[in-house]
């Protein structure tokens, strides 16, 4: 018998046993992509290894779910865990650990010239409830393995290399994300650290726990020019590169997201006695919007997407007509022109529909959030490092949120991806192969001695 | 200041000085469609008199609502109160007024000749929880009228004449609408009076509150052939008539009631990196069937009727593409096989469509009620006398249920609409205008005097 974290592990790296992994991977066997990458200056083998061992912490027990998966949130007693398994494992390294004053951990290593501006890598190893191993962690231990791969190979960089890992990227914890990243480049809102969780602690407590210093956290904000630059490598959490079979992407940017709440008003009645022609019926109205929206959405191309991921109808029973519906509607691209556009063509659409169904209509725009960019020439340099490697890109939008976005308010930045089977992420089921988890490590490997001899990026 | 119930009946006559129902009296008072029938044999000002008086009983304290309206819940304190008011008024008419089993109250008038069968008509007066006061109580006070205009003409038919008015019609109070009439025709659950309420009171012992014997429902049922046929006057609550301006409605019967759920299962992912192509959104998918069963439902001439009153969306977050939706179908028709027929071809579109997005569908029927049909002879009868009154009169379905589809179980049975301003039901906005409620009544005292002549009805 397997223990449940054995068996969290065997499922997400299509060794378990169930009904359910046996159903995916017999689904997939033959639709999997062929392998164009391959490591030769990492250890692919130490990499999983490591990958195993972190998955150990926040596992869920049998008893806590029905799906096995990884609860390690910010901010938890298993993360706190799995953070002192990780100083312990960079120190033996023979970097210097520290933990900032926001609980990141900083592991540094010398350069020939420590005068220079050091050049950062890393990521997050926290998850989000019944989460997966590899959001993150990919890039976290990927990054413990380039360390581990230069002592081997006895190489040092002209620059000081600081690998970082961010606490409470997730934000499951007190609600809000990329919190150690924001920290760190000054962005924390007003009052955030005051904030309190059910238990009662404060996040200013936990960040303590960990040997953060909240007080110190208005400070800690690196001067200008101090970074000279900051990579990292992570899982698509998309599928475009599984399906297309390309091992890497280069990350052109993080894309912006503008959220719209979207209120239609008709008029709720007996769903017996009203004709057909006598409705005004807001469900009906909503479900044209929403068909608007992928339309529009879909109706030039680029990589926009455009979602109604929830919906809220009054009264609500089956035997009346839907008087009120609220939905959001939500919009992300690398160009926030091309957000605010279809935003703007999405309302006039949706205006049109409810007046021609005689349902009013409120249109509200909740949050806009722009993007951050990617700098032109690290992305050459990966592109460079991969054609060394023989390994195919493309070059692609990040949809979703990550660290790097708070550090390019503090340096030039660079993203690498790696394929995440079937999109997945966020579940149990998320899952990279070995040798394209290694094939990135090796990526990132190559790219920061690129990196390493360049005078100033931009 | 107005008194809370003054204030009530105020608003649903049209007038209330707030401002609700000053928008609605501005917008409508153009849009009134004149009169065209008019009422000699009964009392208009003392019919609507008496809805004034019902009114009072269970009206909202403003300090429970924020809307005015009527909560007059089949067995409550405030229903007991309006029963015992209402059998002295029809003990005051000379009637002998006594309580059934199932606590109908049932008000007879001697005939001729008390051999034959009587003629049974009436209708309830319970609302549903702010509720209005027209529902119910329009049909009910109209056979008071008609009892009162018949002792005041002096005239007495031949057969026996039997005033009920039927326990707890809307069923809110414990679930099961149409409860006495049902009680009466032999049609209860079972274990329906077992039921216990939040209160921890049961059904029965409600039952016996009112001069009930739950012991005795089961023999309470009229033997074959011992009633005439039942008539019942109520309010449309539909726009049908008032969209028209026609004041009589002539039901054909009432409505089958076809209900499905329909349950979705794409794929939840991340909103931001899931590209639109690469989407199985159960939203969208649940969209297209919503806007399919309305085109299929119009899509052929009728009165058919199909509803989605609610919809439930999983996981439910802005931020996450819909894996799992679920919502129910309702369709109502006259005729079975058309209900039927449009169940089959909405389900068949609604696979095409979830197979065409990849989307699983799961398709159940959850509840099946055939229609109540009137009889044609009482149907001619109603338009004869319509006829003398020079009223128009639209035949047509009742797509609410009444009592007069559990009656339908023991003779024959006819039903009179009267127009509902809007086609606003179950809301204090309610409302029928005293000529055309005065009309309905005059209507059931004519139709009364020609049932009576018949032999033996069909």
């Amino acid at each position: 018998m397997l223990s449940r974290r054995e068996f969290n592990w065997r499922l997400a790296t299509g060794l378990a046993g169930t009904a359910l992994a046996s159903r995916r991977l017999l689904a997939q066997e033959a639709a999997e992509p062929p392998l164009l990458c391959q490591a030769r200056l990492v250890n692919p083998e130490r990499l999983w290894q490591t990958l195993g061992e972190l998955s150990q912490f926040g596992s869920l027990p049998a008893e806590a779910s029905a799906e096995p998966g990884t609860s390690r949130l910010g901010f938890s007693a298993d993360d706190l865990a799995a953070h002192n398994w990780l100083m312990d494992s960079l120190r033996r390294e023979g970097l210097e650990v520290t933990v900032d004053a926001a609980a990141n951990i900083r592991a540094r290593r010398a350069g020939e010239r420590d005068d220079l501006p050091a050049l950062w890598f890393g990521s997050h190893i926290d998850t989000v409830p019944n989460g997966g191993n590899f959001d993150g962690c990919v890039g976290t231990l990927g990054a413990l393995e380039v360390m581990r791969s230069l002592r081997e190979h006895g190489l040092r960089t002209q620059r000081p290399l600081e690998l970082v890992v961010f606490s409470n990227e997730e934000g499951v914890h007190y609600g809000k994300g990329l919190f150690g990243s924001r920290a760190l480049a000054g962005r924390l809102g007003p009052g955030e650290l005051d904030a309190v969780d059910e238990q009662g602690v404060s996040l200013a407590e936990w960040i303590r726990r960990y040997g953060g210093d909240p007080d110190k956290i208005p400070e800690m904000t690196p001067p200008a020019g101090s970074l000279h630059a900051y990579l990292e490598l992570h899982i698509e959490q998309g599928g475009i590169l599984w399906e297309r079979g390309i091992p890497i992407g280069v990350v052109e940017g993080i894309v912006g997201i503008n959220r719209y709440r979207v209120g239609l008003e008709g008029f709720a009645n007996h769903a017996g006695t009203t004709p057909m022609n006598q409705r005004r019926d807001a469900l009906v109205t909503a479900s044209k919007i929403i068909l608007a929206v992928r339309e529009i959405v879909t109706a030039q191309p680029g990589r926009q997407v455009g979602t109604v991921g929830a919906i809220h109808v009054e009264p609500g029973a089956p035997n009346v007509i839907p008087g009120r519906v609220e939905f959001p509607v939500e919009l992300r691209d690398l160009s926030m022109e091309k957000i605010e556009a279809l935003g703007a063509r999405i309302r006039a659409r949706a205006e049109e529909l409810a007046a021609a169904d005689g349902v009013s209509i409120a249109w509200e725009q909740t949050s806009s959030h722009g993007p951050a960019l990617t700098s032109p020439r690290i992305r050459y340099e990966i592109q460079q490092a991969a054609a060394e490697m023989r390994a195919p890109t493309l070059t692609m939008a990040s949809g979703a949120g990550h660290d790097a976005q708070s550090m390019a308010h503090l340096c030039p930045v660079g993203m690498i991806f790696v394929p995440s089977r079937d999109g997945i992420s966020h579940s149990p089921l998320e899952y990279s192969r070995p040798e394209e988890v290694a094939c990135g490590a090796e990526l990132l490997y190559r790219t920061i001695l690129r990196l390493d001899q360049h005078e100033k990026l931009t």
